[in-house]
Protein backbone atom coordinates (compact mmCIF):
# COMPACT_ATOMS: atom_id res chain seq x y z
CA UNK A 1 0.00 0.00 0.00
CA UNK A 2 1.26 3.75 -0.91
CA UNK A 3 1.34 6.01 1.60
CA UNK A 4 -1.63 8.22 0.65
CA UNK A 5 -3.83 5.13 0.20
CA UNK A 6 -2.86 4.58 3.82
CA UNK A 7 -3.70 8.28 4.67
CA UNK A 8 -7.49 7.44 2.80
CA UNK A 9 -8.15 4.49 4.64
CA UNK A 10 -7.15 6.46 8.22
CA UNK A 11 -8.53 10.02 7.58
CA UNK A 12 -8.60 10.92 11.20
CA UNK A 13 -4.41 10.27 11.38
CA UNK A 14 -2.08 13.72 10.35
CA UNK A 15 0.53 13.16 7.96
CA UNK A 16 3.30 13.21 10.64
CA UNK A 17 1.73 11.14 13.41
CA UNK A 18 0.96 8.51 10.18
CA UNK A 19 4.77 8.98 9.33
CA UNK A 20 5.80 8.04 12.95
CA UNK A 21 3.59 5.43 13.67
CA UNK A 22 4.97 3.43 10.22
CA UNK A 23 8.49 4.34 11.09
CA UNK A 24 7.96 2.68 14.62
CA UNK A 25 5.91 -0.78 13.00
CA UNK A 26 9.15 -1.24 10.57
CA UNK A 27 10.95 -1.02 13.27
CA UNK A 28 9.05 -3.65 14.98
CA UNK A 29 9.59 -5.81 12.00
CA UNK A 30 5.56 -5.38 11.67
CA UNK A 31 5.62 -4.08 8.65
CA UNK A 32 8.03 -3.39 5.29
CA UNK A 33 8.78 -0.27 3.68
CA UNK A 34 10.20 -0.62 -0.32
CA UNK A 35 11.52 1.91 -1.96
CA UNK A 36 11.45 1.66 -5.68
CA UNK A 37 13.92 3.40 -7.92
CA UNK A 38 12.00 5.79 -9.77
CA UNK A 39 11.28 9.19 -10.63
CA UNK A 40 9.32 10.16 -8.91
CA UNK A 41 10.49 7.80 -6.19
CA UNK A 42 7.89 5.20 -5.32
CA UNK A 43 7.28 3.73 -1.69
CA UNK A 44 5.45 0.73 -0.69
CA UNK A 45 4.09 -0.74 2.29
CA UNK A 46 3.71 -4.24 3.02
CA UNK A 47 2.92 -6.53 6.25
CA UNK A 48 5.72 -8.86 6.63
CA UNK A 49 4.85 -12.41 8.08
CA UNK A 50 6.46 -12.04 10.87
CA UNK A 51 3.97 -9.12 11.64
CA UNK A 52 1.01 -11.44 10.35
CA UNK A 53 0.89 -13.00 13.98
CA UNK A 54 -0.31 -9.33 15.34
CA UNK A 55 -3.55 -10.00 12.72
CA UNK A 56 -5.56 -12.16 15.88
CA UNK A 57 -4.66 -9.69 18.45
CA UNK A 58 -6.35 -7.02 16.15
CA UNK A 59 -8.97 -9.49 15.75
CA UNK A 60 -9.63 -9.93 19.20
CA UNK A 61 -9.75 -6.23 19.93
CA UNK A 62 -12.27 -5.21 16.94
CA UNK A 63 -14.19 -8.33 17.92
CA UNK A 64 -14.59 -6.94 21.34
CA UNK A 65 -14.50 -3.13 20.68
CA UNK A 66 -17.85 -3.77 18.18
CA UNK A 67 -19.37 -5.18 21.05
CA UNK A 68 -18.23 -3.25 22.75
CA UNK A 69 -20.28 -0.35 21.13
CA UNK A 70 -23.55 -1.91 21.13
CA UNK A 71 -22.73 -2.40 24.88
CA UNK A 72 -22.84 1.41 25.38
CA UNK A 73 -25.15 2.48 23.47
CA UNK A 74 -27.55 -0.09 25.64
CA UNK A 75 -26.31 1.96 28.85
CA UNK A 76 -26.06 5.16 27.11
CA UNK A 77 -28.47 5.28 24.39
CA UNK A 78 -26.85 6.92 20.63
CA UNK A 79 -25.36 9.77 23.11
CA UNK A 80 -22.59 7.35 23.91
CA UNK A 81 -19.70 8.48 21.79
CA UNK A 82 -17.10 10.69 23.49
CA UNK B 1 -8.23 -3.43 45.07
CA UNK B 2 -7.22 0.08 46.72
CA UNK B 3 -6.05 3.39 45.03
CA UNK B 4 -2.77 3.01 46.81
CA UNK B 5 -2.41 -0.53 45.65
CA UNK B 6 -3.23 0.20 41.96
CA UNK B 7 -0.36 2.70 42.35
CA UNK B 8 2.12 0.50 44.02
CA UNK B 9 1.17 -2.35 40.81
CA UNK B 10 2.03 0.61 37.76
CA UNK B 11 4.67 2.48 39.51
CA UNK B 12 5.32 4.71 36.46
CA UNK B 13 2.02 5.68 36.35
CA UNK B 14 1.08 9.43 37.82
CA UNK B 15 -1.86 9.90 40.56
CA UNK B 16 -3.53 12.38 37.79
CA UNK B 17 -3.27 9.32 34.74
CA UNK B 18 -4.40 6.74 37.01
CA UNK B 19 -7.25 8.39 38.45
CA UNK B 20 -8.42 9.60 34.61
CA UNK B 21 -8.41 6.09 33.86
CA UNK B 22 -10.23 5.04 36.14
CA UNK B 23 -12.78 6.97 35.85
CA UNK B 24 -12.83 5.79 32.10
CA UNK B 25 -12.63 1.93 33.19
CA UNK B 26 -16.12 3.15 35.40
CA UNK B 27 -17.76 4.48 32.55
CA UNK B 28 -17.34 1.48 30.47
CA UNK B 29 -18.82 -0.56 32.64
CA UNK B 30 -15.44 -2.46 32.75
CA UNK B 31 -14.94 -1.57 36.57
CA UNK B 32 -16.51 -0.72 39.51
CA UNK B 33 -15.88 1.96 42.05
CA UNK B 34 -17.34 1.46 45.88
CA UNK B 35 -17.11 4.31 48.38
CA UNK B 36 -17.39 2.63 52.07
CA UNK B 37 -19.47 5.43 54.35
CA UNK B 38 -16.01 5.16 57.10
CA UNK B 39 -14.15 8.12 58.20
CA UNK B 40 -11.59 8.18 56.39
CA UNK B 41 -13.56 7.24 53.46
CA UNK B 42 -12.51 4.02 50.90
CA UNK B 43 -12.70 3.02 47.80
CA UNK B 44 -12.35 -0.04 46.75
CA UNK B 45 -11.95 -1.21 42.88
CA UNK B 46 -13.34 -3.55 41.08
CA UNK B 47 -13.57 -6.01 37.82
CA UNK B 48 -17.44 -6.14 37.08
CA UNK B 49 -18.79 -9.08 35.58
CA UNK B 50 -18.82 -7.25 31.87
CA UNK B 51 -15.34 -6.18 32.37
CA UNK B 52 -14.18 -9.72 32.28
CA UNK B 53 -14.70 -10.05 29.08
CA UNK B 54 -11.50 -8.22 27.93
CA UNK B 55 -9.85 -10.65 30.15
CA UNK B 56 -9.23 -12.56 27.10
CA UNK B 57 -8.58 -9.85 24.48
CA UNK B 58 -5.83 -8.42 27.55
CA UNK B 59 -4.03 -12.58 27.67
CA UNK B 60 -3.62 -12.28 23.66
CA UNK B 61 -2.01 -9.10 23.61
CA UNK B 62 0.27 -10.23 26.67
CA UNK B 63 0.77 -13.73 25.10
CA UNK B 64 1.99 -11.45 22.03
CA UNK B 65 4.33 -8.71 23.76
CA UNK B 66 6.09 -10.99 25.75
CA UNK B 67 7.06 -12.96 22.68
CA UNK B 68 7.83 -9.61 20.69
CA UNK B 69 10.35 -8.88 23.37
CA UNK B 70 12.41 -11.91 22.93
CA UNK B 71 11.88 -11.25 18.87
CA UNK B 72 13.20 -7.45 19.46
CA UNK B 73 15.93 -9.05 21.66
CA UNK B 74 17.13 -11.42 18.64
CA UNK B 75 16.82 -8.58 15.97
CA UNK B 76 18.66 -6.03 17.91
CA UNK B 77 20.46 -7.75 21.37
CA UNK B 78 20.09 -6.64 24.49
CA UNK B 79 19.71 -3.07 23.66
CA UNK B 80 16.51 -2.99 21.84
CA UNK B 81 14.13 -0.91 24.67
CA UNK B 82 13.69 2.43 23.63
Amino acid sequence: MRFSELQRAIPDITKKMLTTQLRELEYHDIINRKVYAEIPPKVEYSMKEYGKGLIPVLKSMKTWGLSHLLHLKELYGEEHIK
